[in-house]
């Protein structure tokens, strides 16, 4: 069958071998007689599975036991509440860098105060905001990040340094994508579904001296504390997606791990970037200091120009590059999975493209 | 392969032919060239899917339009602080049937006060306790009951008229098992991993009116307002999940739908009970006349013959037969997907066990 070249922004590709082991395990994992997704939580098997995927994801991110790594359910989205319900007694600092920033950030304000220590909103974020230090909060219970803004196509070039407050960092769309020093964050959170596996499944990674100071009214499924105890089973996990990440992990792995990945992904980048950059029909739209290595956002000078290029692309195998609704344009999100010829293809094509149009 | 019988309490076993389908979409569903776990959940495709589940749930159970249907993330625990959060104003009914039940109702306490009406806590849940009407609040935001309970094997053999206030089922356990007249309910809920689906799914029904009071701390995710303005996409959705419901889902009308399974379902635990009821070694642990459909506990005399008969059972090919701590000895759960032949067998293992031990 044809596979195409999927640039969504995610869910999107994930390694073909993984798909294919997964077929192949499907009717009966091992000597189980069952598939993974028949399988109890509390089965032997099973949790073999799941310390294998926690066990995967320490090594290759290097996580050390000062950390939990909690693999939950209720999306990024979820921990837009679960991170001030886990960590907020009165306020938190907050970059307003994109629109899941925005989101969590509102989503803060129902449990304390919060400040907007730097902000490109007024923008459309298509910069990281410079961090002023005497907008800081000395005294926040946290300062939250999200290192990579996969709707604008912008991330962080460097951490902040918070000092001794906790920094909380969503990295939904470029975890695993490049080396992370962990020990600099207190909490790094993930939705699965673009570097890790398919959705259904936040990976949260929490300091372990930040957990257990839950407020009351925290639903007990968001309580990392109590998560924790229960190994991430204080309810029935999203069993099949938690194994699906296993597959992509162990591909990630044998691929050389995130040090050779993060080498794939530059060359990825620059390869469309440096086209952006000497078209005469494509721009890209975000800030060049600030380009993301996982989201390319570009664009023509014409919205018509834009759906016959997103119309011209899906006909030649490069599918969902249309970009999102507030920005416009195209998006090419290149994530782990993305192979170079993904990229070479997807040039190639726009390439054909211009020609014709500047041509005409 | 050789598939075994596998008698979980969920998640559990899944229809042979759903697997085989997902099995054989998994590298390309349809022409579109990606797995389904690889599709942009806004994507025309994933609707497609996302809107077929949610018919089939429609038809298969007879909900009106007077209900939202919604497809969410955090279980049927997620749930327990949901429903509260929906619609607790001041304090809400209880009746404390089992383990899963108590767990709802002291999450509820976070977010009001609880009226226990019954319960049978004190006599390890072996039975449905009697609702007495003068126990009832009539000011009660809402009544909550736990229609089958999955560790201790009852079920209601009748719902309670709870008048004017909004009667709240936990159905994990027998949802689609049997016919139900959702409007008499105000909301239905149910993890999937029963009856529906692989794990990572809860399925909310909700009567309209009861939407949109949702208090100010609940998180975005769980409010039932956002997530039915959104298509329960309020954030990225366990995609594949769901798609896997939608195969289990269209098996089961492929097989007659609810009432053609119920027939098979009351002859599965008929067999089973019967057996029960004349084995001089094993006997049935629930009062007979709440006695579950879903879940058929039973034991012997002695902690070491049930461990040995758990022993015997997994070498004869029936898997998960094992009982929950809180109960001890064994512990089938025959849900929809367990055909009459696995239930066959069973008793076939279990008389011969009886057989060779009563002989000694």
């Amino acid at each position: 069958m044809n596979r195409v070249y999927n640039f969504a922004a995610g869910p999107s590709m994930l390694p073909e071998e993984a798909l294919q082991r997964a077929a192949s395990e499907m009717m009966s994992y091992g000597n189980s007689g069952m598939s993974v997704m028949e399988m109890s939580h509390r089965s032997k098997d099973y949790i073999e599975i799941y310390d294998h995927v926690v066990s995967l994801l320490r090594e290759l991110m290097g996580i050390s036991d000062d950390y939990e790594v909690l693999m939950l359910q209720g999306g990024a989205t979820g921990q837009f509440a679960a991170i001030p319900m886990n960590l907020m007694k009165t306020k938190a600092d907050y970059v307003d860098s994109g629109n899941f920033a925005h989101g969590a950030l509102v989503e803060a304000q129902k449990y304390g105060e919060v400040n907007v220590v730097a902000s490109s909103r007024d923008d459309n974020y298509t910069y990281i905001p410079v961090i002023k230090p005497e907008n800081m909060s000395r005294d926040a219970d946290y300062f939250y990040i999200t290192t990579n803004n996969t709707i604008f196509g912008t991330r962080y070039t460097s951490i902040p340094d918070t000092g001794n407050v906790p920094l909380v960092a969503d990295m939904s769309s470029n975890i695993l994508s490049e080396p992370v020093d962990v020990n600099k964050f207190g909490v790094i959170f993930a939705g699965a579904q673009k570097n890790i596996g398919p959705a259904g499944v936040v990976v949260v990674i929490v300091r372990k001296d930040l957990i257990g100071q839950a407020r009351k009214e925290t639903p007990k499924i968001f309580d990392w504390k109590k998560q924790a105890e229960a190994g991430s089973m204080l309810n029935t996990p999203a069993t099949y997606p938690i194994y699906m990440a296993g597959l992509c992990l162990e591909w990630l792995k044998k691929e050389g791990g995130v040090r050779v990945i993060y080498m794939r992904n530059q060359v990825k980048a620059k390869l469309l970037y440096d086209y952006l950059d000497e078209s005469k029909l494509f721009k890209g739209t975000a800030a060049r200091e600030h380009r993301s290595l996982m989201n390319v956002t570009f664009r023509t000078d014409s919205a018509d120009l834009d759906a016959e290029f997103v119309k011209f692309a899906t006909a030649n195998g490069i599918s969902n590059i249309k970009g999102h609704r507030l920005v416009g344009g195209m998006r090419a999100s290149i994530y782990n999975a993305m192979p170079v010829a993904g990229v070479q293809k997807l040039i190639d094509v726009m390439k054909e493209f211009e020609t014709e149009k500047v041509k005409l």
